[in-house]
């Protein structure tokens, strides 16, 4: 278990680190509120992250107040009775608007010195879907792909046309404007910052191409910190409001010095985003958000496979096996010397306090981030906290693929549990 | 079984319709070769579709036509002794160069009068995948998706950036003409059909929302046989080659009167095509290419269901379960009222001759296909065939979603017996 942290604790409670974590029930969990013994209303949970890469420790504090402002945004809409999907549409909008994060306003530029990005949301209600890639000129992609989403759930349209669920490019651009979302002037979208990373980058691609003029014939297969990995800071976030429905988002201006019209896992059905509420067969509601490099995402459906895997008891375990299994040593990546990716994770399902004084229906939430990278920014806020709370997590040696499972990943979960019985549901 | 036609056959006696299907095993299957006893060389296999959609009886003739050319341009690939994945691309470029087909030449026209294709292929081989969406001004579509796969496979770009695999729009564009694929005159994509086609839905969109000017806003489901549904003649095909590697690829111009920047599933990973050989895990390896209206297999993944459904030992049932209860039925789908699609299907495993006089290692290769649509268009052909064949199916009634099982779903599966001893594999 060298290089691990996980921690398990109720949410008032502060974090405790542990090197094992106690699986959770979804059957008759007891529970008591530390503070004054009488459930709180539970208004609804959100976790977001500023992405899985390697940030410089100088730039994490920047991170870290993004993400709780985010965490801040969408619980104020949760407070405001809104579903997940709206409030996880405000949390990413403020991550978004944020000059330091790869996504809307400072997002990395391609190899055409242009600003294009992908977005994606998902309803665990409805299941219903929008996204957006490889828009430019739009402030906050996110909005896009909500629109889209909700437009689509307003069933068909005239003449029995079915409304799409992902648009590209200018189209996507020109659908946005005739929906009262309104253009903003690309320049306005880059930053000092992603500007002289450009440069720096243009540099740097002119130089190996100088040093190795046949290289872009030849290819090769590189372990070097190059170019592109220290910009995967895609931001997302996972919501559960006060109904217990779920909501995933996610955003990104993709790898820097991409081609013009790649499109990212941020865009891709069941790469970028996942979100499911609980059915029949399945116990568990589950809403994920990934980030990391968008190839290895796309090919490996990262976010639906981790959702998939949280039907099980164990939580943290499953999570933890999804990520070795599926992602680290998939037969989708095994061409790739290093595998790129985090992902943040929410499930929750309703459980009934036990105490034979009370009998209350509550829902159990658990939240948990896993990634193969450097570094991975998160914070988390419930509708009942005063202040959102955020961790960078750095791995303590340079990230290594396809070293045995403990050492490769840093992970942590934690555990909520709250009454939702005074608010009459 | 009302309503059912299925069929079982080994490759070389005619096509017997039978009510139920025997299960095949990949273990030590008995065959024999009817025309001499002894074995022929497997050259490979090619199951081709023309979409699953409302083909009127007149035009079948064409579409079964251009089926059966699909399958002689793979089959020529095959015998020459390349992959599945260029096979497999050989049949699509046939098949988006006829204008009666919904792809690459002939592509319904979007809301703007234009034409926007999308594509993508998977080779099961190597697991690697590329894809274009909403690409203009490009023949074939599926050439650009095909070179986006092998440059990938390549490993990566100068400062070491990560190939793409999906492109869309003008990006896509630049990008096939600095690799080489030639542009193409817009108004050469266009047909006489298609801008027909084009000017009798723009009436009947601008008639719709003259009855209904509120229409857009006020939305409406719809059961009748409208716009567009007429028009899911999307193309596909899976292959497997001498080696027993399995390749798939689709190619659609989308929905009719689409939005300017719509994706459809063929452009989206694990929604279009599918491909996987088999390995420790899965006994089969597997290729799947769907159809029909793009949002609705976006949202159910159908080409992947498919093809995890694939792993038991009755394929056809598996086949059969997967669609009613995976995309009919689909929890993602509840709000439809009519969910459009269709699928083939290829599984092959290598088998044993058990007869004591032969001792050969051979490919059992099975294909299936199933649609909820009116009706569907395939081809098939072996490399030992001399010719391709083609067929037709509709359904005796109109296609009403939600019934049972045996009646909302015609589908097919045949069974190829082949050595490939005698390739010295």
């Amino acid at each position: 278990m060298i290089g691990l942290s996980s921690y398990v604790g109720v949410m008032e409670s502060e974090i405790n680190f542990a090197e094992e974590q106690q699986p959770l029930s979804p059957q008759a969990n007891s529970w008591t509120n530390k503070q004054d013994q009488k459930p709180k209303v539970f208004g609804g949970f959100v976790l977001v992250h500023a992405g899985a890469g390697y940030h410089s420790e100088s730039k994490a504090k920047e991170y870290k107040h993004v993400c709780k402002r985010a965490c801040q945004r969408a619980v104020e809409q949760l407070k405001a009775g809104v579903l997940a999907v709206e409030a996880v549409a405000a949390a990413l909008v403020e991550l978004e608007d944020s000059p330091f994060t790869n996504a809307g306003m400072g997002s990395n530029l391609n190899l055409s010195g242009e600003i294009e990005c992908d977005a994606s949301i998902m309803d665990g209600k409805s299941l219903h879907y929008g996204a957006v890639g490889a828009i430019s000129g739009i402030k906050n992609p996110v909005l896009v792909a909500n629109r889209l989403l909700s437009e689509a759930q307003k069933g068909k349209l005239s003449a029995g046309r079915i409304p799409p669920c992902f648009l590209v490019g200018r189209g996507a651009h020109d659908w946005a404007l005739s929906h009262g979302i309104p253009s903003w002037p690309s320049e306005k979208m880059a930053t000092k910052f992603s500007l002289s990373a450009y440069r720096r980058n243009k540099r740097k691609m002119e130089l190996a191409e100088k040093m190795e003029p046949g290289q872009t014939k030849r290819r090769r297969q590189s372990s070097e910190n190059e170019n592109g990995s220290g910009c995967l800071d895609t931001v997302g976030a996972v919501v559960v409001d006060l109904e217990g429905n779920v909501a995933a988002a996610v955003s990104s201006g993709g790898l820097a010095m991409k081609h013009s019209g790649r499109v990212g896992q941020a865009a891709h059905y069941g790469c970028g985003c996942w979100a499911e509420n609980g059915c029949n067969l399945n116990t568990y509601s589950t809403a994920v958000s990934t980030s990391g490099c968008g190839e290895h995402l796309i090919r490996t459906m990262l976010a639906r496979e981790c959702s998939s895997a949280m039907q099980t008891e164990d939580a943290h375990r499953a999570l933890l096996e999804t990520m070795q299994n599926k992602f680290i040593s998939s037969p989708f990546l095994a061409s790739e010397d290093r595998v790129l990716g985090g992902v943040i994770v929410l499930r929750c399902c309703r459980c009934v306090e036990t105490q034979p004084s009370q009998n209350i229906q509550g829902i159990l939430v658990e939240f948990l981030w896993s990634h193969t990278t450097e570094s991975m920014c998160v914070g988390y806020m419930s509708a009942q906290d005063s202040k959102a709370r955020g961790r960078d997590f750095f791995l303590s040696t340079p990230c290594v693929c396809r070293l045995p499972l403990p050492y490769c990943l840093l992970r942590g979960a934690g555990r909520l549990q709250m009454s939702i019985a005074d608010a009459g549901i």
